[in-house]
Parts: structure tokens; C-alpha cells; sequence
């Protein structure tokens, strides 16, 4: 995952052992050599074999590997990708264009590897030719709302890379908190982050890091709104006065940036010099995304402004400021990166628009000939099904049918975007992993890739792959578990978590009061978005042989059981106390489930009265509480459709 | 763990909130300062409540020191540990003569916070006097057999502090690898060490962070045996010619040093004065274990140099080249520190002998007036049950009795070993914690502290809070099994696992021929040395309640079902194959347990052909299979037991 354009198994194996080595016969580059000795390590981890790089060989080479060109410093939107990977029992063959393809076709290899019928490991035979359908394949990390430090970031660009990600867009600054170290203007990180910012060499250390896995760095400042982080060192640049301090609640702010100020651009020509050199990628994100208009129509100098240059609204006003920024960046040899709300008449074609609105927003941009990269309909905070995700494409508005082939190679790719209201650095690999791997796919392979079912099972597979890229998403589980139990043996408390899955920010956002203070140590924050467990059972029940029977059995039963020892593990402990409830309908779904599987075994109608507690049971748990969603009912659920049958 | 000299629970709690702070009013200390920041940013990810140092406080104070003197700059050796910690429900109050005493208090707060019934997290108040009864309580990691990267000792320093041991033993060379750069002589890492090996940086660096938490370090450079990897770079050190390569087998090697030559010494001169400033500690550990005699033995000129010296036999030799050693150390400040064949009346009294052979030899050492540490008993690598360990004691010998007050001062402490044969970066967590703090508790609580089964209670708990030290002891067992499964679910995998327990070196030398290159990712390298669940279930069939039964009943249904799973999850790998007989013989404990509960509930005699069988199969499940041991025979053998009465 991501499916390869083309696959096609061959006959045999190659054994990987101790042996293992890598010859690479075509560009001498170092970001290759690196890459290789990556590439090795990786697989003494993933294998668990002690390939040692610095041990005297014997001399067999695994794999060889001819990559054509170096290609540019840094990795480039739309450089050639492309690879063919042909693995044979005497040795596999890695041929590339670039460096940026050979490190996809090292990325494959790593998910060819698996146990052998001898108890060691091996790469299946195959032939592979791969290519990119679209350039631009990213994933938003928002390190403003909860910190992320520095090893979080790198994870997860290690995971990015397994699944040829190729775009970090950073989003570093927002209402609440801004990120990055400003010598020029010290105020923004020392009053707007807590002392939790990234020093300019972190940054640095994150752009190499990130090229070294052919991964462009874009950084996002949201600017005019989005900024009350900024204000608090410096309200001179606020359309109102002030004070202003750090925010600390989610949702939208009023306070905005004045663009009728002259001294908001010289700071600004100032914050772009300093900043811009910092990220060598030549796209820039300025946000510009939910801009409250209510101080600017507020402000009588504003409106004054407005008067008085012939500015019609606001939102031309929001546009006559991103001209202004644009020309700034420009001046850094930057191309002017957006949301939705940035585009206008007045701005030049280069930009690029992200659409955070919908597919169709995404498609006018392309019609009106700028280009744009979709990430409505990814965004993971949602914490929605994979499927949904997976079932949303770039190209899939109506709209795109109308579009010249220039207009629609405007659409560069998406972006998976991981919003940070209810993350932290503890929980936010479990939010973006293994799911962006699908979105990954999404961007990567062919449309015709799409059934949802190949692609959960391929995604279960690669998230046990990813585990050894460094991602916490599945190591991290047991230890949330554990401080939810507070001591005592966790398995009550994860026979529970299995059943359960999180909710996202549509859920959370109504449930309490949020804020950045709140700690995300609860079980809806140790709880998966999608259960497993869960989607093995539904499989079950709808197949319902010998052995799928007895796995629903065996699973109700543990479900039945486990209130009693669920409610002792949740005494004198107020943090799983919210549960209790909930394990009571997870031990009477187990009860409702076995008596369904003895109804269907036995060809028994099922009584009337429990057909009644059932159909209202389960309509009852359509609904989430204590922020996680009832998965057990959904196999339970079609037990009982096949009962009522 | 360690339990306290004194701990007097009082009445109420201390609330732990993001408003928590600490304040220091004795001595001002940058050691002193970051440990507190270490310790508030613990506490925040052990609770997962965001307490953010930098953000400005509304003032509560939660925790005052009071550090009366700053010490040393380096930890040393019988330095005052001691402490006092009060916890009250308006504050908290610790008190210290040093800062390494002010540390020990802080990590004994960090195990008295837990969840509280509101949902929060609290620690209970309490009045704790606490002081170590030895001054040396020792941590040996072998980074030789097995290469340790610097993280992997970072966080065993991190774990280390958690339950007070004070000293990191590196041993740095051996006959499979010599770890350390040496500028001097740059073949002994570049021929010893397949490239892994510790720059001079890291090892500064190890240091620093060990001294930043109250630990000092004592290097091992094993010599004149053990030392095959030294002589790989520089044969001309050896009593035979060579040449030699890296051991890659266990066992002891017949290689050793040639100590009548002068050049050894000049060689030697020349390495410690390169290697003893990177250790502040005074005391350098030279090994001199298990030299083998057969090649002085047969060396002509050995033996030619021992009859024109009148050196009586080998051990003589050896004596006379640890002389030799003891005086270069001495020029560089150091204390010879040596395993028991050190000891020899030529040397002088100040050096330390650290017994691998038994409590009885430690004893002698001190009536012979010298310092010495136990191991014996303490060693992780066996994988003997903690109990096992636990019930070791430094004074345990009965020729400390006949000891002066003085000489039994002599016996500093102890420390727990972890040679690296059947370790490695991956597993070696899991086997050296939790057990490691049952065997810090004997260095530090009072003897009396001796009941086994409060032990096991709380090195269960201490074993969670290890987790938030960074320790991956819980956290590499599912990926672990995750591999094992070749990506399928692993949970079958996972029922055989909890009821498995790792055999030791005893086991696994006898059961294949193991070298450094074979792959430790198999089940035994997965599986636990003990088994908590196994653990609770001897308890509950020792207790035998309503909610016991049931916990038994239940335990053993997933044990009897489990093995179809698992042999179908085993289809094709050739990995999990070893353990198909043992999953069948799982199934047949669980169906076994489930007749003898019956058989019990309803008050009735088994059957003779059952407990003629039920005899035969317990006794063969004694011996370990697969080198796991059958622990989840041992809750069946109890219940037999009660059935057979």
C-alpha cells in the first residue's frame, strides 16, 4: 500500500538473511546511500535479523539498485517518481529515474518482506512497474493547538516515506500557539507558544530530515486570522487593540491582522526574510482560511481605508492583503499556497489552493486555470470510516469532466490533514496511522484501485509495517490502557477498547468544554478510530461458517464476561468511571449475540419481546456516548438482520 | 519499590493538576533544576495531564524542596542519599541532604501518584524517612555480546533512576566486540566492533546523563581474557599469534593477553590514559574473569618468564598482571574494580571484588579486609524467577556474622547483571524490567522487606510506571508477536505468549547452537520471563472464591479454544511453527482445567484415567519446550493438587 500501477507475482522467493546487502550501480549520490543504509536497518528491525552494514560480507548482493539521476537538492513538485522493482530468487533489480524513485521502490520492497515457510523471511517474487498518479501527495501536521515535538514530527515523516507521502505541510502557527523561533521578532515565540516552539536549527534538522526521505517541507503561517498567537507579542499588528494572550478554547477568533496598516507589511517583508530560507521548498502556505470579518467591519479606520481605495468588502479587503503578501513572498522566491478563501480575481495564476470545502471547489479553482490540492474529505480529525476517505478522489467532481487536460494536471494531488483539538503527541499517531496509508493510496495508484475491502485488509497489514518506521499508533495503546487502569491489570479495560472506537471532532466538539488544558488521557483517546477486532467479527457474521460461528461465540462470551471484572478494575478510579455503562451494554450485546447465534443455529424464531429490546438496543447505541461509537453492535446488528430474515 | 524505611500513610491527598509546580528553597543547582523539570514533565506524560513548564502559573505550589548541599560533581560513592518526603493535601514537602538524596525523593512521589475517584490523578499523603541500607546498588549492561545503541542506555538509565540504583557497570569489550573508539589505537574499534561502537561523544554523553540522575558510571574493559576483540586489531597482544577476528560464538575463548610482555603494558599505559578521563568515577572495573591457562600454559616463553620470575602457577600470572594494571590505573586515579579471580594477597587492599561466585566469596573478601559487590544471584541473563533473586542477600552468607562492623562495611551492595548472549536492543528491556526493581528494593530496603508476594504486587504496578521512563519492557511485546504473525492478527499468538514464560542462558545454550548472528525474534524472545497472568490465575486457584472460579473457568475456555487459531495462524510461517505442539498442549491445559473445576464444583473423585494422565502431562510440561517453560501448567498442578486430596 499504495498499490502499485502494476504487479504481477512471479515464480519463487529471495531469501532475506544475514547476508542481505545492497549494490547500487547507477548515480553515485549520498541521499541514495543513506537512504540504502536506512533501507537495511529498517529491515533488521522489521525482521528482527542482524544485518549488520558494517560487518566484512560474504559477498552476496539481495539487491541492486540502478538509479539514473541525482536530480535537484531538494525534492521538486512533479519530478519523475517512477520506478520498476523486479524481485527473482537470485536477487532483486531497483531501477529509477530519480533518487525520489528509488527510495519509493526501497519503500515497496519493505512491504514484499514476510515470514517464510522456514522460519526465516523473504521477498515474494514479483515484477513491479509503479508511477505516481498525482505529484503532490501530502499530509498537515498541526503543531500549533497541541505541541508536537520534534522526534513526533520525524516519525512521522519516516512513516510518510513508507507510504510515498511526499509533501509535509506544517501547519506552525495559529490562535493558539505559534511554533518557530524568530530572532527578529522574539516576541512571537516567547509570548506566543508557552516555551514550546521549534528552535531554527530543529527546523533545519526537520527539512534535512525530511529531504533525506524525498519529502518536501511546506510551512504554513496562517495569516490574517488564525493569529491571535502572533498578537500576543505583538498587538500592534491586531485590527483592535488588545491585549492579547495565547487562546486556549477552540473554534474560530475574532481578532484579526489590520490590513489597512503599513507597519503590518514591513513586519511582515521582515518575518518572510527571516523565515522563508529556512524552508528551500518553493511553496509557502499563508492559510488565509476563516477570516472573521466582524473587526474590520467594526473599525472605523479600516472601513475608513476601504472608503478610500475602493475596496467593495471584506473579502476584497482579505484579497487586496494577500496581493500584498504575495508580492512579499514573491520577493523570497515563494509561490503563494492557500485555503479556499484566497482565491480572487486580483491574485496571479501561480498560486496554489488548497480546498477545505469540497471536491467542486477544488474543480472551479482548476477551470479558472490556478491549481489546487484537495484535502476536503481527509481531514482525520473527523476521525470518519477509512472508506469515506478512501471514496473521495481529487478528480471526482463532476466538474473535472469539463476541464481542458492542462486544467485538470492543475490538480496536483491532496493532503491529508491532521488538525490538532484533540490530539497531543501521545495520541495523534494512532489519529493519522494506518488511515492516511488508504489516502496515501488514494493520491498514489490508479483510481480503479477503490474496493473497500482489499483496501482494509491491505491497510491492517501495513499498519503492523509501519510499526517499525517509529509511529506509535499501535505501541502506544497498552500504555494509555495501563494509566486508565491505574495500576491493575489493563484486560478488562482492553476488552472494552477493542469494541469501542473514537469519535472524532464533530462528536467531541459538542460533548464538553474543550480546551488546550484538558488532558487527552481518557479512554476515548487511548480508543482507535476503527476496531479491528470489530471489522473481523462483521466479516464473520456476514460469512457465518463453522469457524465464524465459534469466533462470535467466543467473542460474545468474553463480551458478557467482562462487565464483572471490568466494574472491580473501574473502582475508587474516576478516569474509566464514564465507562461504566458502557461495559454494561458491551457485556449485554455479548448476551444479546450469543442468544442470536443460538437462534440462527437452531432455525428458532426469536421471540417477539426480544426482538422489540433488540431493534431498540441497537438504534439506541447508533449513538455514541462518552465520545466513543458502539462498533460491537454493528456485528450484532447484522446477526439480527439475518434473525429477522 | 524500593519500599521505604518508613512510610506512614496520613490522612488525604494531593491534587495533581496542570497547575502543578514545584519550588526549590535550599541549595541553588542546575543538577538539581533539571531534574525537577525531568520530574514535572514525567508527571505530565504519567498522568497525560498537560502541566507546560513555561506557561506562566497562577501560583500554586505542589511540591517544595528543600536540598541542604549541592555535593559532589559527579555522584560518589557513600555519598548521603537520604530523605525525607511529606505529602499533605495542601502541598507537598521534600526534604534532602543532597541533591542525589533530593532525586531519590522525587522518583518515590512519581510511584505515589495514581488516578482518584474524581477522575483526576492524586498522590496520597503520607510521611516517608527513607535512606539505603547499600551505597552501591549496581546495574551491569554487557554491550558487547550484543550492541546496545546509546538510546537503548538511555532509557535503562531513565528506568534505573526510577528505582534507585546509583550504578551503571558498562561492559564495553569482550571477546564479541570492543565498543568504545579509541583515538590511540583505532584498530581495536575498527576491527572489533562490525562499525558499533560508542564515539568518545557518546560515551561523554552516556556519562553526563547518568551523572544528571544521580548514577555513576563504571566501565568494564575485560582483560586478559575475554579479550578476542582487542586482539582482532592488535594480535600482537596475545600469547599466540592470531590472527583473530570477532567472536561470534558463545562460551569462553582461549585466547588471552600475553602479561609477560613488556609492550602489553606500554599498550595498556597508553589505552588508559586515553580512556580513564572519559569516567570521572574513580572506580574502573578490569574484569579478569574466567581466564582460561591452557595457552600460557603452552607458551614457551610464558612459561620461561614464570620460572625466571618465580611465579608459581597461572593464577600467579594473572596476579601479577593485575599488579601491573592496578598500578597504570592508580597513575590515572582510578580504583581497580575486578570479578573474584582478581583477588590475590599481592594486590592491594583498596580494590573492589564483585562476586559472580556466591554470597560465600563476597564474605571472604571482606574478612580479608577488602570492598567487594554481590552478583551472584543477581543474575537477569538466567531468567530465574524474581522470587528467585529477591530473596538474595549481600549479607546473606553466614560468614558475615563472624565479620566486624568495619568489614561488613567492606560488602558495598550488589548488582543485578545482564549479559548479553540472548539479548538484544529489542528484548533486552523485557529482561532486565521490571525484575531489576525487586533486586534494587534488596539494595535499598531494609532487610526485613522480604515477603515475596507483596514483592510481586508491587513490582506488577512499578512495572506500568516504568513504562512512562521510556523502557520498552511492555511495549515491545506486541510488535514483537505482531512480527511473528507475519502480519496476520495476533492474538492467538498473544494467548500462547501470556502462557509461556522465556527460559535463560541455561536453557538456551543446551537447546541450539546460538552465535551472534542468529535472529532473537522468536517466540522465547517475545515471551515474558514471567507471566502476570499466569501469576493471578495460581492466586485465584490458591483462593478459590465464586469470582476466582470464574476467572479460572473463563481463562481456560480461551486456552482451549485458542489452538485452532492458532494453527491458522501458523499456516505458512515457518517462525510460530516450533510452537504448533505447544498451542495443542495449551488447549489440553484449558480443557484439563475446565474437568478439574467441574470436578471440584461438584465435589467429585476424577477419574483414574484422568489423573493418570493429568500426572503424566504435568510432569512432562516441568521441562521447557520450544526454551519457554510451561507456566500455565502451574495453576492446573494446583488445582490437581486440591482434586487429588
Amino acid at each position: 500500500m499504495p498499490m502499485p500501477v502494476k504487479a504481477e507475482p512471479a515464480a519463487g522467493k529471495l531469501t532475506i538473511d544475514d547476508s542481505f546487502s545492497v549494490t547500487s550501480t547507477g548515480v553515485a549520490d549520498p541521499r541514495l546511500n543513506a537512504a540504502i543504509n536506512r533501507f537495511v536497518l529498517r529491515l533488521a528491525r522489521q525482521t528482527g535479523i542482524p544485518i549488520l552494514p558494517g560487518r566484512p560480507q560474504a559477498g552476496r548482493v539481495a539487491l541492486t539498485i540502478d538509479c539514473a539521476t541525482r536530480g535537484a537538492e531538494f525534492p521538486t513538485l512533479g519530478e519523475d517518481e517512477s520506478y520498476t522493482l523486479d524481485v527473482a530468487p537470485e536477487g532483486a533489480r531497483l531501477k529509477s529515474a530519480s533518487v525520489a524513485g528509488a527510495m519509493h521502490g526501497l519503500a515497496t520492497f519493505t512491504q514484499l518482506v514476510g515470514p517464510s515457510a522456514d522460519g526465516g523471511f523473504q521477498a515474494a517474487a514479483i515484477h513491479i512497474e509503479d508511477a505516481p498518479r498525482f505529484p503532490w501527495r501530502g499530509l498537515m501536521l498541526d503543531s500549533s493547538r497541541h505541541w508536537m515535538p520534534v522526534e513526533v514530527v520525524k516519525r512521522n515523516l519516516d512513516a510518510m516515506a513508507d507510504v510515498k507521502l511526499n509533501v509535509f505541510h506544517w501547519h506552525l502557527s495559529d490562535d493558539q500557539g505559534f511554533r518557530v523561533e524568530s530572532r527578529r521578532y522574539p516576541k512571537l515565540h516567547m509570548e506566543g507558544s508557552d516555551g514550546l516552539y521549534y528552535a531554527q536549527a530543529d527546523i533545519q534538522d526537520v527539512v534535512a530530515y525530511a529531504r533525506d526521505r524525498g519529502i518536501r517541507v511546506v510551512p504554513e503561517f496562517d495569516i490574517p486570522g488564525h493569529t491571535q498567537s502572533w498578537l500576543a507579542g505583538y498587538p500592534e499588528l491586531a485590527t483592535n487593540p488588545g491585549p492579547y494572550t495565547i487562546g486556549r478554547t477552540w473554534g474560530i477568533y475574532f481578532p484579526v491582522m489590520d490590513p489597512t496598516k503599513e507597519e503590518l507589511y514591513t513586519f511582515l517583508d521582515g518575518f518572510f526574510a527571516e523565515i522563508a530560507p529556512l524552508f528551500p521548498d518553493p511553496y509557502f502556505h499563508i492559510g488565509g482560511d476563516e477570516v472573521k470579518e466582524d473587526q474590520w467591519k467594526a473599525s472605523a479606520s479600516v472601513q475608513a481605508f476601504m472608503r478610500a481605495h475602493q475596496v467593495k468588502d471584506e473579502h476584497a479587503l482579505q484579497a487586496y492583503f494577500n496581493q500584498r503578501v504575495q508580492k512579499l513572498l514573491e520577493k523570497n522566491h515563494k509561490v503563494m499556497v492557500g485555503w479556499d478563501e484566497i482565491l480572487h480575481p486580483d491574485l496571479p495564476m501561480n498560486i496554489v489552493v488548497q480546498s477545505w470545502r469540497g471536491q467542486k471547489s477544488v474543480a472551479e479553482a482548476a477551470a479558472k486555470g490556478y491549481r489546487g490540492i484537495l484535502s476536503w474529505g481527509y481531514y482525520l480529525d473527523h476521525l470518519s470510516p477509512t472508506s469515506f476517505h478512501y471514496n473521495v478522489d481529487p478528480l471526482g467532481d463532476d466538474g473535472v469532466k469539463k476541464l481542458t487536460p492542462e486544467q485538470t494536471a492543475g490538480i496536483l494531488g491532496g493532503e491529508a490533514c491532521m488538525w490538532a483539538e484533540y490530539v497531543n503527541a501521545e495520541t495523534v499517531d494512532s489519529r493519522i496511522w494506518p488511515r492516511a496509508a488508504a489516502i496515501a493510496e488514494r493520491f498514489w495508484s490508479p483510481r480503479s484501485t477503490s474496493d473497500p475491502d482489499s483496501m482494509y485488509a491491505r491497510m491492517e497489514a501495513v499498519s503492523r509495517v509501519l510499526e517499525w518506521s517509529g509511529v506509535r499508533h499501535r505501541s502506544n495503546y497498552a500504555p494509555m490502557l495501563d494509566r486508565l487502569a491505574g495500576g491493575r491489570p489493563a484486560e478488562p479495560l482492553r476488552v472494552l477498547a477493542d469494541a469501542f472506537e473514537a469519535q472524532g471532532l464533530g462528536v467531541r466538539a459538542h460533548a464538553q468544554k474543550y480546551t488546550s488544558m484538558v488532558p487527552l488521557n481518557r479512554f476515548v483517546d487511548a480508543v482507535r478510530p476503527e476496531s479491528e477486532l470489530v471489522r473481523s467479527m462483521e466479516l464473520a457474521a456476514k460469512r457465518m461458517n463453522a469457524a465464524d460461528a465459534a469466533l462470535l461465540r467466543s467473542q460474545f462470551s468474553k463480551w458478557a464476561e467482562n462487565d464483572a471484572r471490568f466494574q472491580a478494575l473501574a473502582q475508587d478510579n474516576g478516569l474509566p468511571a464514564e465507562l461504566k455503562p458502557l461495559s454494561k451494554d458491551l457485556s449485554a450485546l455479548g448476551a444479546a449475540g450469543l442468544r442470536m447465534l443460538d437462534y440462527i443455529a437452531q432455525n428458532q424464531v426469536a421471540p417477539a419481546d426480544f426482538v422489540a429490546e433488540q431493534t431498540r438496543e441497537l438504534a439506541r447505541m447508533q449513538r455514541p456516548a462518552a465520545e466513543v461509537g458502539y462498533a460491537a453492535a454493528r456485528p450484532v446488528r447484522l446477526l439480527f438482520e439475518k434473525l429477522k430474515k
